[in-house]
């Protein structure tokens, strides 16, 4: 059977249907998947791809289930794709050093779940070295080509992750957040990215970056698809020290009236991007024309905790993360993940208990602000970059770029990133709605009322018709 | 009028009464206390006095209240101390460190709330400097006499504090406790402490040990006094980055048959003194004579996170807390003190990550033994020393005195100690009932019955008809 690839619809209601109807099988869909990305050549999507056997072996074990065994399996036949920090057995772990990398022994909890609800693993997405930095160029195996452009970044540190989902490689992606690793790369690719509150997805079997304030997190074309993904991966794990009991609020319905939080003008920036801005005054418009009301909310908090993260005391969980293989192995890796690192060398204890205890009073001050609104919305980035212009200033532009994102973890909040427009230039942007903890079905509820209230096209395979493919060639240099 | 030391009852319920009746004024009974601490001279207990004409005028002010404004006060006319690191408008605050003396502008919450409630302040009380030790011989204002022996140490790092109450010069202390500073002192001095869940009582207007893991405490000559004096000092306090809200379990009945854990043979280390052994094995026995089934249970996460504390990563805290005053003036330091902060400051950022990492996964194991047991017994102390064999060996016997308190605020845990009898020598020893944080209540409910059931006198007043006071010259020559 051959498909062609206008008809493949990867939004999991179309493809569980498709499969219902007949009109496609796994062996079908992991068939065009394989091709495609063979089609595709050196786009640094993949870190490591699933042998064509294996996954058609897969697929066929999949069909041979009862009807009613399917039925059971929520994600019966969803090609995912995993960050390559993410342990699944068959594949190697490289967190994109490929001198770090090892056979892992088992699958991370969630990679375990995905596939004993039915998913097919289809293979392991490129990231930004050790899920440091929000840019996507940062890795040996090359940039993730932004199907919109490929001279603009893709986003990271799961970069490859969004771009799997953009392109219609894959339903969903697993991947991972800390500083907004999760959401970065869904704004650059016009995908959602679903940041669930800490701990509620095990990190056990993952290259840790910051495990005390990142999670796992989920790349989808829909918020439905996030969720869906995301409440097969979560469970509470008694090995993961950050694991929380599930204390997840029930969905809500979504409120006739509801205040949304806007950081105040004098802290919006867009970085000189005004496209940019009209796109989120468009944004607020959409959050008001289902009954939102804008309510400007003092960003300074956020701002204190952003640097908290990125100039500060985290830096030293990231590097005693990764202590000894930073210590004896200096020379693999990429220059500036081993600047960023070594810097959390020299960071003292006292440090970390001073800043540990400055961050209770901030997230003190945050949670009054849920007495005034039901949610924050922000831009998910001020403006995108393109890779030259990140290569000849990588600190500054990354900073910029987690503006609105980097304090999230570290808050204890819970986000979903959904997307918002596209800028005159075809580059794609996004917002984010951020919650409490625990509420992160309210932030989806309200996050996918504005995506189907956008109308926009999911991901990039409207782009197919439209336009041929650009080829990167810039990755191949940096490989 | 004169008051017969032998008629002073300074239990909280016979002092109200004796008011009540008219027996008592608080003029009287400040006079009396004034009086008694003038004839005990260098008894090492106080660090500061509250002036005659000072502790006069506020108990005429007392006095001057009508009588529904005085049944308005839970504790009109109670007359306690307080440990000096803690803030009290009018008294330096030294924390054992004359150099390091300020005098503060503001009350400690806990200490305002205790004054607007009625207590009359007496005086701030000796310590281990900076709240490190649990030995009570660690300060340049010499040595609180132990009441029952002064060639013994009288616990630490809440020494002053233990024996004001023991020796009644008041009816509670309010004091601290980080990794035993609350319960040491009470088992040498034959009264209570409770060492509430951390983060009920501010620590704003303190001087900080270990931040994130001290709390403020109560020493009382009961378990109910104590519970009393805490319900009045316990409040959120929004400025207090560890504070937190009240969700304090209800008290419950006392069930009729419950579970308590000891630590299992292989553990329980009275290191070489029998005599205590044989107190606790006592103490095992009261407790199942109304209800009690012992389960022996596994030491080994408490023992881990005792090394955490006094080993480990939380040197640092320390060292952070007072990082500018010990790195300009180590000469101000005692030199034990000096040598335990000091040893804070080459603790890595890396190293603290890596232990709240363990932690968590420990705290997990405790939070298993909740489905065995109902309570935790441990005797408080596995001995009691000499003054002259902790200033031989005072790293080693410090931290054999911490064994069964060291860990209970890292495993945020509640606690109660209470006497459990007396050593062949005449020195007292006590168990500490804990329990899971929040569940303060029934901890003490369990520790008053254990407590009444014993049939101890309460605190040293016994003695003094008994035997003549032991005059301690010992602390003269630490001064």
């Amino acid at each position: 059977m051959t498909v062609q690839i206008e008809s493949l619809d990867f939004e999991l209601p179309q493809l569980t249907a498709a499969y219902a109807r007949g009109a496609l099988t796994p062996s079908t869909v992991v068939e065009h998947i394989l091709q495609e990305i063979a089609s595709r050549g050196a786009d640094g999507v993949w870190i490591s791809v699933v042998s064509r056997e294996d996954a058609l072996s897969r697929a066929r074990q999949l069909e041979a289930l009862s009807k009613s065994e399917r039925e059971a399996l929520s994600l019966w036949g969803i090609p995912f794709s995993v960050k390559d920090c993410i342990d699944t057995i068959g594949l190697p772990t490289t967190s994109g050093c490929p001198v770090f990398s090892y056979t892992p022994a088992k699958n991370n909890l969630a990679v375990e779940r995905l596939l004993a609800a039915g998913a097919i693993l289809i293979g392991k997405t490129n990231m930004d070295q050790f899920a440091t930095g929000l840019v996507g160029v940062r890795s040996p195996y090359g940039v993730a080509r932004n199907p919109f452009d490929a001279a603009y970044i893709p986003g990271g540190s799961s970069s490859g992750a969004a771009v799997s989902v953009a392109a219609g490689l894959v339903s969903f992606a697993l991947a991972t957040d800390c500083g907004g690793s999760g959401r970065v790369p869904a704004a650059f690719n016009n995908v959602v990215g679903l940041k669930p509150t800490r701990g509620l997805i095990s990190g056990i079997g993952t290259v840790s970056a910051c495990r005390s304030i990142e999670t796992l997190s989920i790349f989808a074309l829909t918020v439905g698809d996030a969720q869906a993904a995301f409440e097969v991966a979560r469970a509470y794990d008694e090995d993961d020290p950050f694991s929380r009991p599930d204390a997840l609020e029930a969905v809500r319905p979504l409120p006739a009236r509801f205040n949304f939080g806007v950081p105040g003008a004098r802290w919006l920036d867009f970085f000189g991007n005004s496209d940019a801005a009209a796109l989120f005054a468009n944004a607020v418009e959409r959050l008001e024309s289902f009954g939102g009301r804008k309510v400007e909310v003092d960003y300074t908090p956020f701002t204190e905790i952003n640097d908290l993260l990125f100039k500060g005391p985290w830096l030293a969980e990231r590097y005693g993360a990764l202590q000894h293989f930073v210590d004896e192995r200096p020379d693999a890796l990429f220059p500036i993940t081993r600047d960023i690192l070594v810097g959390g060398r020299s960071i003292s204890g006292a440090e970390v208990y001073a800043a540990q205890q400055r961050l209770n009073i901030l997230k003190r001050q945050v949670a009054k602000l849920w007495n005034e609104i039901d949610i924050l919305a922000v831009p998910t980035t001020g403006t995108i970059y393109r890779i030259d212009e990140v290569e000849a200033d990588p600190i500054t532009l990354n900073a910029r770029i987690g503006t609105y994102t980097n304090f999230v973890n570290l808050a204890d909040l819970s986000a979903v990133a959904v997307p918002s427009g596209f800028l005159p230039n075809g580059l794609p942007q996004g917002i984010t709605l951020i919650a409490p903890a625990f509420a992160d079905r309210h932030a989806a509820s309200i996050g996918d009322r504005f995506h189907r209230a956008s109308g926009l096209p999911f991901g990039a395979r409207h782009l197919r018709a439209a336009r041929p493919n650009h080829v990167n060639q810039r990755e191949e240099n940096l490989t």
